[in-house]
């Protein structure tokens, strides 16, 4: 069989593969990423590659435009290596990992909300689940022989008066050395259990007082991200922090299709293996960055949807996707990090936050318990949203949570020109009311490349308010603008002509693409609106709404009401919480009285299947508007959008 | 660098090795077996072999005679490979592992004690530290989709009031697919907490009912021997049995040996290894002869010493044998078996017998509670003879241990014909009282080959009774016969002429083997009355013996009661437990009462160093003759030995 010599450009990597090898895989294997959401399936058309020189076979796709193929463009995934290749990898199929540790700059409308760690030990809720206390020990003579590790104990009851201890086979089998070591001065790591009456473990042990540096990992699992956080344990304080794309992403970009990946033979494996690696890389920058000794890592929290979760779990998730979507399991025991492959020391126990259900996962759990909203008297509404969206609502009494699958939009999926928030993406947007020309505000400043979710909630609200849509966006074919055409029977507004762009084409949005948001922002909206009734009250009796995640932050609150996505409420009643996973997992790795309470918190979030509520659809067709068919919902927006028509009449 | 081919015969196994390569690597390397009591340092001279072709560097030792050495004989220990090689092991210098399987046949005077399964079950105590149960699961639906582990976590605290439940994660991994291969009809495994509200932990899931096959393993780890059982947790029986040589063996004899092997690199390591793979063997072999799936073995128990732990356990034991011979631990936490590399599924925890001291082991501490004697009220001696002899004597209420370095006469150490009880070793022995001519009987009925120490023990009480030697273990220089010699300025006894042998030598007993065994019983009988009088007692308020050891088993009571080895008591209160490590091994899978009374028995054993206590040394010295310098301790003898004397005048 013959093989071929592949080069990458620009990465000018090189790899040599045989006759016939899918393109993508070839790139996979040169280390090389190429964009694929639908996961190689030719669906998505992300995967747009330029062939510079040598044959391919197929990657001819009606994801591609006849100009597109004379000028070179393939789809990797539909490609076969059959010559030697010189292929080159257009920007926009590529991600840039470095655009997720840039400072965020929430909007001047957010609320931002953090973790106060004064007022956490002010409430007595410092209590690390991890503990080091420095121990001088007297020596072994003849007259006193007891064992190494009764010695231990012994003292630790009588001095400290701790209890239940057990001490684990890692401290054993280092103990006596130590002792040595440090003519019998040692400091002994004590992990404390969750719930009182249990044994406290003995997990690690230093020789000489190491009390001082004492160390917890927080981690994000998302199914695009990985956020890690590294935390002292002396003072609260987050010492590094570190994001990297979660490696699975190569093998598909929801979770739909990492599930598929996974019932593949060995897929399972496979994935387990990439997410953890990703982790691991996240946790030695962050300890690289903060120049620790890793051996003082004591505990790792992690938090992730149902499906990351079991990923990284190696347990299987195919029947999440299968009606009655079930998942395996709600909890899950402590594990040794080790045991999944994590890189850290024997003596690190991984905290997995719990699971409602399927869909509504340990990453929202979190949020809920970082956020706090499981102490708060207030009726509140807790939002997550991206591919789908989840909400909770609900108060220290009792929730309520559901999942509604808003559809990839908010992440660039499903939109021609979306794309994620990375560099070139417009994320801000206004209009000349009179000449209707855009201005567009980009990540990085660049020339734009596409738009990204929150980018795109702008444009629509600014389109509608502006009146070049209407409330069923569709743009006003009447005004006097080139900007607006149409294009294969479909009307659409030009963002930024071919030489304005970073890409070599127009970036434009279509109805389509608007249509699109409206479905995204109506089966949220709705989501919330049923949840809402179900419970017996309405949109009104929302207290404050917390919004998690990275499009949390991101989003603009006016416009996200002007669309309808978001209930007409004042503003300061809504929260920032950023990545509320990352917030709870660092609030366990501070407080065990998280710990205890997810147990309770979690079997008190009632799970409501919105495909199984029968008030969802109709509730859904009515949220198809801009912002909704029910005008009186949105009261001061009425308002606004009726004086806007006097003053132009 | 030159290589060279070596052959050993009779196995006639080849192996090619470098130049210089130390002989007895190369046998090791090829999977021949040699002796090597002292783990090759040529002081033992127990690695004779018979270099028939080629040339050695090296290899001669005074512990070979002249004779010896012009015949070819060499030490492999001491010898280097210089040329291609043919070698001859002789029998003497390998082990027959066969024999260990031997069907026991211990002596008539023997009371044998056994674990009795109906009377543990009427006493309420059969309480298996894991337990099986057959479930009819409901099957999830569009109205319930609860998580497959919390359907089966409510199953059981509805249906049969189990609370406090830990899912493991192997069975997390397994259970959506074991659900839905049985139509929701599984078997769960669950492993009870030793203490009352502790957590039970799910540790295995089967398809189907299962819960007839249900098993433990018992390992009894010895320096020289590993036992293993297989047995039934439905009905309490052994299904299977098996013993191997301790692996180790190779690196050295004693524990000692062991433990210096242990401190070089690597060492610790390389021991812990061949210590699993001879469990390992063990445990295929059990499971082999009950043809059994090994997926329905749930918990493994393990007793052994406390070097034999440690290594086993990967701790290394270098303290042991360092003054003031601190261990690194009494307790172990459980640890999951396959950790250890041993060759069971996830599910098995292993439970590792505690430890009173560096030389009072858990193999002790099993047969004590094995035995039943920490339950009885009787004041109890308990001794474990081997080259350490360990000493425990108590009752329920309290308990005092020690060790008695013995030195290796009992296991043919320091004997110059001295041998395991294997084939062709004397294990029965009488004299004509008239000629003076032996009487030998060998294991497996062969021409002799050496002594075994219980053989030893007759031999000894037989010459001292039939007047060959004096009480200071002497012989009569003036009887008529040419058994009893002179050479090299020592007297000796000739037990078989060479052409009556099965080593072409004449095998014999020398007065410096009388005097070995008279030191290692004096050691022994002067540290039971040493621990006796410590305790404010004499020996004399001993209500029972429990003698434990395969040497136990096949002592003769009324001969080494001649010789001053047992106090004397009424055979009928001298009981045989056999393999008490075993035995206790058994008992902890058969019943969690033990595993919670070990905690309890092992902190109440006081250890005494008897190096370290006063009136040992003068014990020792008054022990040192046949039976003893007090013959007023052995008044049914005294009158015999003064019968005799009457009748013979």
């Amino acid at each position: 069989m013959s093989s071929f010599k592949v080069k990458f450009l620009p990465h000018n990597k090189e790899i040599i593969v045989s006759d016939g090898r899918k393109l993508i895989r070839a790139a996979m294997e040169a280390g090389v990423h190429i964009n694929a959401s639908c996961g190689g399936e030719g669906l998505c058309g992300k995967c747009r590659v330029l062939l510079e020189e040598g044959e391919l076979e197929g990657g001819i796709s009606e994801k591609l435009s006849r100009e597109d193929i004379e000028n070179g463009y393939r789809l990797a995934c539909q490609s076969k290596v059959r010559s030697d290749l010189v292929i080159r990898i257009p920007t926009e199929s590529t991600i840039d990992a470095r655009v997720l540790n840039l400072q965020s700059t929430p909007r001047k409308t957010a609320r931002i909300r953090k973790i106060d760690f004064n007022q956490l030990k002010e409430e007595g809720l410092f209590i690390p689940p991890v503990e080091k206390i420095y121990l001088e020990l007297t020596e072994p003579d003849a007259q006193d022989h007891l064992p190494d590790v009764t010695r231990l104990v012994s003292f630790l009851k009588l001095q400290h008066d701790e209890h239940r201890l057990v001490v684990d086979m890692k401290v054993i089998r280092r103990i006596s050395d130590i002792f040595r070591e440090g003519g019998f001065k040692v400091t002994a790591t004590l992990m404390r259990p969750v719930q009182e009456g249990r044994k406290t473990h003995i997990v690690n042990i230093h020789s000489g007082d190491t009390s001082g540096c004492h160390y917890a990992i927080a981690i994000d699992v998302g199914t695009t991200t990985i956020y890690g956080q590294l935390i002292d344990l002396i003072n609260g304080k987050t010492i590094s922090q570190y994001g990297e794309f979660n490696g699975q992403i190569s093998y598909g970009e929801d979770v739909i299709s990492r599930i598929v990946y996974a019932e593949k033979p060995g897929g399972l494996e496979k994935l387990q293996k990439v997410v953890i690696g990703s982790i691991n890389k996240v946790i030695n920058r962050v300890v690289k960055r903060a120049d620790i000794d890793k051996d003082c890592i004591s505990t790792i929290t992690m938090a992730g949807n149902t499906t990351m979760t079991q990923l990284m779990l190696n347990v299987n998730p195919k029947y999440i996707r299968r009606s009655p979507y079930v998942p395996t399991s709600s909890i899950y025991p402590p594990i040794r990090a080790s045991d999944l492959g994590i890189d850290l020391g024997e003596q690190v126990a991984a905290l997995v936050y719990p699971q409602v259900s399927s869909y509504v996962g340990g990453d929202i759990v979190s949020g809920v318990m970082g956020s706090g909203m499981y102490r708060t008297d207030k009726l509140t509404l807790f939002m997550d949203i991206g591919t789908n969206a989840e909400i909770v609502i609900g108060n220290r009494e009792w929730m309520a949570c559901a999942a509604c699958s808003a559809g990839p939009a908010f992440e660039g999926g499903g939109i021609e020109f979306g794309m994620r928030a990375t560099k070139g993406a417009i994320e801000d947007f206004s209009i000349d009311p009179v000449s209707y020309e855009p201005m567009n505000i980009t990540i990085g400043n660049v020339r734009p490349r596409g738009i990204c979710g929150s980018g795109l909630i702008i444009m629509v609200a600014t389109l509608f308010e502006m009146g070049l849509i209407n409330n069923l966006g569709k743009f006003d074919r009447d005004l006097d603008t080139q900007r607006i055409r149409e294009r294969n029977g479909v009307h659409e507004y030009v963002l930024a002509w071919k030489d304005d762009t970073g890409i070599d084409r127009d970036v434009v949005i279509t109805e389509i693409d608007i249509e699109n948001l409206m479905r995204a922002k109506g089966a949220i909206y709705s989501g919330c609106q049923t949840l809402v009734e179900e419970v017996g009250m309405s949109m009104a009796d929302i207290e404050q709404i917390y919004l998690a995640g990275g499009f949390g932050s991101y989003v603009d609150i006016e416009k996200a009401i002007v669309i309808g996505l978001l209930p007409e409420i004042e503003h300061e009643k809504i929260t920032f919480i950023g990545n509320g996973s990352l917030m709870g997992a660092k609030m366990a790795a501070l407080t065990n009285r998280i710990r205890k309470d997810v147990v309770e918190v979690t079997s008190k979030m009632t799970n409501f299947e919105l495909s199984e509520t029968v008030s969802y659809m109709d509730n859904y067709m009515a949220a198809l508007f801009l912002p909704h068919t029910d005008m009186e919902q949105f009261p001061k927006l009425k308002a606004r959008l009726e004086a806007r028509v006097q003053s132009r009449r």
